[in-house]
């Protein structure tokens, strides 16, 4: 059996994220592929209790290297009980975030270097990487608005500021940038079928059907 | 103000580390010193938190390199946030376990190569290390059976057998063996007093009172 696909959807508070993962699931289920919708930090039981403590309370709650260390407790338990077996069973993995969204909020956004934020996916992942990254990309004014009319519990990092959520977007883009053969950048200004429509063309050409 | 003295107590289930540190607090507090008694996981209230997922649940709830990188991110917490803000007030502090413990646990005993966790260490912490650690050693036979009348919920590590727990104080030998500056171990099958006169005499040789 084939292996299946990882693709990963990164961006900002507020980008359309799982929408689009909504909209691309029920496409490759129609095309007959196997789908697995998971998110970070999450998408096993050890890694939504991580979650909580990240993604709730006050925004100073943790330094950015304990978070990023957090997020890496919960990727190490989400990639290998369930994406790799979720993978090896020919099924594709569509997560809403994963390791760029670490490097862009505690990283280029929280300040930690980037080399460190490096060596911590290595240790924890090895060469794991997603084949396929869609950055979804939005002025945080206007993904900030939108993410803070979906209310509640979860509004940590919205809380920190319009500076931090430019310094994030501009780590997102940075990552597509100088990864273009796993990363695609796509305008999530457009309308939600455009933005679809956008990612299924960069899926075709860069995965191919199965 | 000179910066305060930083001593962990490292060994496996009831090795009477928290016996220890209590007797370690009362004599330096009547020497006059200002103590703090802390522990890991664990010490500060984030830290805290991440205790509970560490040491409640089944054996086998998560593996040892997601173990880690909670571990350290709870250290990252607790170090940062506690033990140097109180070091460079003057203060002693006594950790009842420290990273010893995570290179023994989920490293000697738990199967990560010591250079992956030596690396973990390093990205967390740079260069900071106690000034002294003092190993409690214990035939595990005898101190699963101490553990075990304590009763509570933080019994998960001690669900792992014996054979984990004879890893467990060979890694602590170990560790011991490879840092005599500094680390010294002592025989916990001594009563509580010998095991505290011990530990006096290796502070007053290696650290000097104040």
């Amino acid at each position: 059996m084939a292996r299946g696909r990882f693709i990963s959807l990164e961006g900002g508070e507020g980008t359309g994220k799982s929408t689009l993962a909504a909209g691309l699931e029920a496409v490759l289920v129609q095309r007959g592929i196997g789908v697995e919708r998971t998110r970070e930090p999450g998408g096993t039981p050890g890694a939504e209790e991580i979650r909580k403590l990240l993604v709730e309370g006050a925004a100073e709650r943790w330094q950015p290297m304990s978070e990023a260390l957090l997020l890496y407790a919960a990727r190490h338990d989400h990639v290998e009980r369930r994406i790799k077996p979720e993978l090896a069973a020919g099924r594709w993995v569509i997560s809403d975030r994963f390791f760029d969204s670490t490097t862009a909020y505690q990283g280029a956004a929280g300040g930690i270097d980037r080399s460190t934020l490096d060596k911590l996916r290595r240790l924890t992942l090895g060469n794991f990487t997603p084949d396929l990254t869609l950055v979804l990309d939005l002025d945080p004014e206007f993904g900030l608005q939108r993410a803070g009319s979906r209310g509640g519990s979860e509004q940590r990092f919205e809380g920190k500021g319009l500076a931090f959520h430019q310094r994030l977007r501009k780590g997102f883009l940075d990552i597509a940038a100088a990864e273009p053969d796993r990363c695609a950048t796509i305008d999530a200004r457009q309308p939600q079928d455009r933005v679809l429509a956008a990612a299924l063309s960069q899926i075709e050409q860069r995965l191919g059907w199965p």
